[in-house]
Order: C-alpha cells, then structure tokens, then sequence
C-alpha cells in the first residue's frame, strides 16, 4: 500500500501564457548532481517578477503600493540539472480584488510537460497603510493577459 | 470585499519539536531588505536536513535508499531581515510507509510565534529501482521522534 | 615540477579581531559534497555587513554616504562542508581615506587554522555625487576597531 | 589624495575566447537594488564549468582526476541588475602542468566593456592520492582552446 499521495499530473506548456529562458548555474545541483529544491523558488521568482518589472508594477524606487509574497508552493515532478536548458512558463489562475495568484512551470529542454510546478500568491499593499489594498486598475490590466479561465 | 484567502493563525513555538539556530546572510535580503520568499526554502532545507545527517538518514556516500523531495510550501506571515537572529522549529506531521511530511516554523528573535511556515514532502526511494520503497525501520525511528499527533 | 603558485600558509584565529559564528546550510554543499566556492562570498559579505550595520554604518533608509565593494577574493586552503560548524573572523588590513580592506578567515570547527581566507574592498561614495569621498569620522572610528598592524 | 587603489581599465569583449549568456534572478539583487558582489561568482563559477562539463572534464559520476578551486577574485568596475542582460566571456590565462587561471568578464547589455572581471584557479588532483597531479592531455588541449597569449 503506498502512502504517497496521489498528485495532479505536470502540466504542458499549452496551459502557460508566458515564456522565460532562465540559465541554470553550477552551483544549483546540490550533493545529487541536481537542482535543489529551494533553487527551484528563485526562478519562480524571477519568472514573475520579470513580467511585473517589464510592466512597471514592481519598482524598487517607491511607489505607493507594492506586492508582499503571502504563500507559495511547488509540486516536484522530474529532476532537471545544469547545464540543461530550462523554460519558465507562467499564468495567472487566480485574480481577486487585492490578491493574485501565479503558476510558473520549469520546463526542460524541449519537454512538453512541466518538471516542476509552482505558484506564488501575491497581495498588494498600500505603502501609506501597509495593509491590503485594491490594486491599481493598470496592474489588473496587466495581470489579466496571463489569465486562465479555470 | 477582501478576497485575499483565509489564513490559519500563525504556528507557536510549542507546536514544534525539534529547535536550530540558523544565522541569516546579508545577500538574503532583498530590495525591500526583508529576506526573499525564496531564501526561506534554503531555511527549511537546511532545518530538515540536519536532523537527517545527523541520524544518518541522509548521506552522500551511496546507500540503498534515498529521499526526493516531492513537494513543499510557504506561509508567510511577517518579515524577518538579516541580522535578525532566527530559529527553526521542526516537526513531522504526517509518517507514511514511504513518504513523511515536514513542517518548518521560522521564528524571529524571541518571538513566540512563527514569521513563516513551510512544509517539504520527502519520498523515500530504492537506490536499485528508482522507484518509491517502504522507509528502512531505523529511518521511522527517527522520524517518529519528531511526529505530532494530529 | 608543480606550477601550482605557491601560497602563504593558512591565517590563524589570532590572527583576526572579531569573530561570527555562522551556519551553513544544505544547499550549499555542491555536487562534491563540500561548500561550493562561490557561497565564500556570501559568508565573508555577512561578516563585514554585520559589523557595518551594528555599528550604523550600513543601513538601507538613506545616508549621506554608502559603501561599494570594489574588489574581492579568496584562498581556499582545505574543503568545509554543512553540517559543519564555521567561525568567520574579521580585521582590517587597510584603512584609508575612503577604502578600507577586510579579511575574513573562515574556520571550520575548532580548527585554529582558517580553511579559506578572504577579502574585500569597499569604497566610501557620497551619495550626492556619487563619487568615491572620504568617509565620516564615526566609520573610521569603529573601522580601527578591528584594524590590525602590518 | 585618494586611497582607493589604482585600477586596470575595464577588459573588453574582444579580450575574451568563449561567451555564455547567462540570466539573472530577482534576488541576486540586493537591498541597493544591484547584483550583490558574491553571486558575480556563482556566474563565474558557471561560465566555467559549463565549459569544462561540456568538454567532458567535469563529470561528477567519478573520474581519475578532478578539479579544485585554490583560488578566485572579482573586481567590480560597474553595477548590474536584474532583469539586464548578461554575458560572460572566458579565457585562460595561465595554463600550467596541473593548473589553470581562468578570467570571466561580466557584460552588461551591448557594453563594450566589462562591469566585472573575475579569476577562478583549479588546480587538477588526482582522485586516488588526492593530491596535485598533472592534467590529462585532453584536458589541457580543450583548455588551449580558451588560452590568450600573455
């Protein structure tokens, strides 16, 4: 009886509505000659905030609302390494008033279905409150060209 | 109307079982000088990590079996920046024939309760089929000492 | 015949002024199983920011001036790997009018000789012109604290 | 009268044998808002080591002889940040019996000149004494192929 718990199958590059070529680096294939496990959150997070830097929504240099990370996660499908080639897909499955939640799919060389998938929840802050805000209408813009319907 | 999604109340100190200190780095804060979502996994890797070297459960050396990780996440519930002095609480919540969930508690200074929370799913692995194993008896062992009854 | 340069021999802890105790952690263990060449950096960056922010020196809410590293290297002498205990000690071994240069010795254990010695070179610039200037008296100051004789 | 030790000019492109584009990640950059000084070696580290591997001289499924880091250093001319673009140029400079001195230059963009100069020295061992030996004789030929005459 196995107690592994039964898990989606990956995903494909069709269900992701952008595309990042990310460089793996030496130094993230730990002790078993693969990428390890905490790496996987930098390209999430780099897959995201690529698009959100491009758009002007995230800027280091003040604004009057910024995004705090409220949860992430990842689902470890098949192993990737450098010096492989990798692929970041990202959409948004979830976009709410002041919250919006992201799917980023690392995909390998030429491999239809995801390696690993994760997702990241972003909510945005007033920087005059620090509480949870409404976000800007041209962040909603921005954010609904990654949108899924579910 | 708020649609961030409802949030368990943050974990406390004595939900966990198991205390490391682990010494924040300057490069894990980032541009908002708060520590990186990312980095945190760094965190609950190390905290797991550690219990298993140190019980032999976890070695480079070649062994018949061998864990994978298959899937972790984050709460994240306040910032912790470096030089803030963080302790990690570990505990297993979930102790399958072949698989064991880990719960990862960050707590900053003397807080009480946890800034993050993280789980990592390990998935015991024979060396021989590649395939998912029963865990070695010693290794239960081990971990039973961490496990808490739901 | 070797045409591996020669080397100085190995720093002692009397040799440093100050002294952090620092963890490592999982992943920085590379596919040899020792602490990867690179994550030095990170170590010897948190021994010298620790000191800069206790003493008010570095801080990311603005200042009149800020540091920028201008150079840095490393010699590694024998290998560390997590779960090691490490030590990083800390002079300076160059104090002008707008550099100053740090070594940093990491130590391994209760070893007394360091297993990797490092340094860096931060320059004062005015944030106004944004050019190299002197530094304020007060960073001199708590600079020879840690200023060892040639 | 500055203090600041006086510096080589920035290397260009066309001092470099070998160009690896590499990507950044949102958190290589630091609370001033660049790329913070010691991941500019897990670049170098990289564009090494993705030479060697490809040439089949770092494997880590065992081998007779390996390479070691004994030394490596970084001067930084100019700032880079996430999300520019990068390339690493490398080259050899010293090819000795059982040792090599290899140069990374980090480009920004379309610069002609280099924001970061960086030195990485292996020294090759031999996996049965560990200690210096000489190189293989297809290791030094796929390193000749990056050597620049003095």
């Amino acid at each position: 009886m196995s107690t592994i718990p039964p898990r989606p199958a990956p995903g494909l590059r069709a269900d992701y509505r952008r595309f990042l070529p990310l460089t793996l680096r030496w130094m993230d294939n730990d002790v078993f000659g693969h990428v390890n496990n905490a790496h996987y959150y930098s390209l999430f997070d780099t897959a995201v905030c690529e698009f959100l830097v491009g758009r002007g929504i995230l800027t280091w240099r003040g604004s009057d609302h910024y995004m705090v990370v409220a949860e992430s996660g990842c689902r470890y499908h098949s192993e990737v390494a450098f010096p492989d080639q990798i692929t970041a897909g990202l959409r948004v499955m979830r976009l709410g008033t002041s919250s919006v939640r992201y799917d980023i799919g690392v995909f390998r060389e030429e491999d239809p279905a995801a390696s690993a998938e994760g997702f990241m929840v972003h909510v945005c802050v007033s920087a005059h409150t620090r509480r949870p805000a409404p976000m800007p209408a041209h962040w909603r813009d921005a954010l609904e060209t990654l949108l899924v319907e579910a």
